[in-house]
């Protein structure tokens, strides 16, 4: 296992962690601009972020401040209530692999989206079977293109408590039955994206872990399970503060032979988000020597 | 499948759902006398609420309605920091198995536990696999006492949102898992009760279901998953006025072989418990007919 105690050079910041700094949005060139100067090696950005300063300029960023990316955020959100909205998605995660191409991701994270409506309240239909099946044949239709264009899908398998509206793919064992069926070959085309807040709690976890292996472990997040959580989406913990045995599960995963970035993604409407950048960059790293 | 729109001989009612009408704490026989003059057949009681009343008279006032329970809440919470903290959940479970059979219930359901003092935000310990394994002892030493005097013992899985403070069995696989270990021969004395709130979101519910069949499935929770969810624990929905397919899900439930009480229990401190009880009860029994 490897030592994260003197430097923080396997963290990664996904930006959704500062993207509010004292209640207020943050434009993502400071944010990098703040990563740099904490000697962040790598980053992982969200879509609507680059869009609102422009693709090609944070490229440029990127590349002058030499930051890297550990996962591009996000595609998915596939099933729909009808052919045309399923079209929508489709394109739409066409452009987030193109993106992720252009910024050199190495791979698009997936987060497949769940009861088409759910997530204003008003569920289209309440058939999960059938949104997951739209869920496979939206992976499958993507995974062509990537294919083509070599750009790697992680499914994140999210919380059963956002099964309803953000992804109805809620185990790890669920996201790696998808992958055996949609890529046996294990060309490292498809893969996941493996957060630990959604799955910390699964009896299963060891044992599916190992089963990924390193061809399907494409990234890593961490943070942590506050008790009590106040909020099913924006009260995660930073690590440390929570019940999550972070340094056993990091065991796990690079025993199955993972080796990059642990990325530190926090939704903190509560605490952090509260904070000015500066505080909440420098307890990550911090916390990414000491606990995770 | 079972017909349940023409009456509601098959509802049982969680005294969870109306303990609380008007946003203030109702007594147990109150609500019981409520249930009574809705016809209601079968109840499921909490130790607080009977304690609050008294054993004896809970169980006359029963008798004299001729009301039957589906279940009792609660034993469980078996982990702890210490020895003698395991001791004295064990000696609670014993007195919960007592109180069911004074009752007549048809089984104690378990909500296992978590990590111990996480209910209060304050974890003893953060290792999950111990927690899992106190509870496995615990179940072992209670079901030795239930075996005895003939009570059946329920292990609840609960959401995944509730594994660090309430409890460490959280899919209907891990609880068989813990039946077919400690109680191989099927015996009818170790089983599951089956709350839709906890496990709708699961891809192997079916299958589980079917697996369980009639000698695990001792009980049949029913209440909806509402978009938004605002708060963990206490803002459970209606039948019909969230997600979940019920009728599907009842389906998979009666053809495994189980033929009880679908009981409804609903935490809801944001809606139903602001609400008459007699509002509650109305609606539990026309929802109980239209959407269960």
């Amino acid at each position: 296992m490897r030592d994260f105690s003197q430097n923080h050079d396997w963290l990664s910041i996904n930006t959704a962690t500062i993207r509010k700094q004292h209640g207020a949005e943050v434009p993502l060139d400071r944010l990098i601009d703040q990563c740099a100067a904490h000697g962040v090696r790598a980053i992982s950005p969200w879509r609507d972020q680059v869009a609102a300063v422009g693709l090609e300029r944070i490229d440029r960023q990127l590349r002058a401040h030499g930051i890297g990316l550990s996962g591009y955020c996000r595609g998915g959100f596939f099933p729909a209530p009808d052919a045309a909205g399923l079209k929508v998605a489709l394109d739409d995660n066409r452009r987030a692999i193109d993106e992720a191409k252009t910024l050199g991701a190495p791979c698009v994270v997936l987060v497949v989206g769940g009861l088409p409506g759910a997530l204003d309240g008003k569920a289209h239909y309440r058939d999960l079977g059938r949104a997951r099946g739209e869920v496979h044949d939206g992976i499958a239709a993507s995974l062509e293109y990537a294919r083509e264009v070599g750009m790697p899908l992680a499914i994140e398998p999210l919380h059963p408590m956002q099964a309803a509206d953000r992804a109805c793919i809620n185990t790890l064992e669920h996201a790696l039955d998808l992958c055996d069926e949609l890529d046996p070959q294990k060309t490292g085309m498809l893969g996941v994206a493996l957060d630990i807040y959604h799955v910390w709690w699964d009896p299963k976890l060891q044992q599916q872990i190992a089963r990924a292996g390193r061809e399907r472990l494409l990234a890593y997040h961490v943070c942590d399970w506050l008790t009590p959580t106040r909020d099913l989406l924006n009260d995660r913990g930073m690590m440390g503060d929570g019940v999550v045995e972070l340094r056993k599960v990091r065991g796990w995963v690079e025993d199955a032979g993972f080796a990059g970035y642990s990325e530190v993604e926090i939704f903190s409407a509560l605490d952090w988000w509260k904070r000015s950048g500066e505080e909440t960059l420098a307890t990550c790293i911090e916390r990414h020597r000491s606990a995770v």
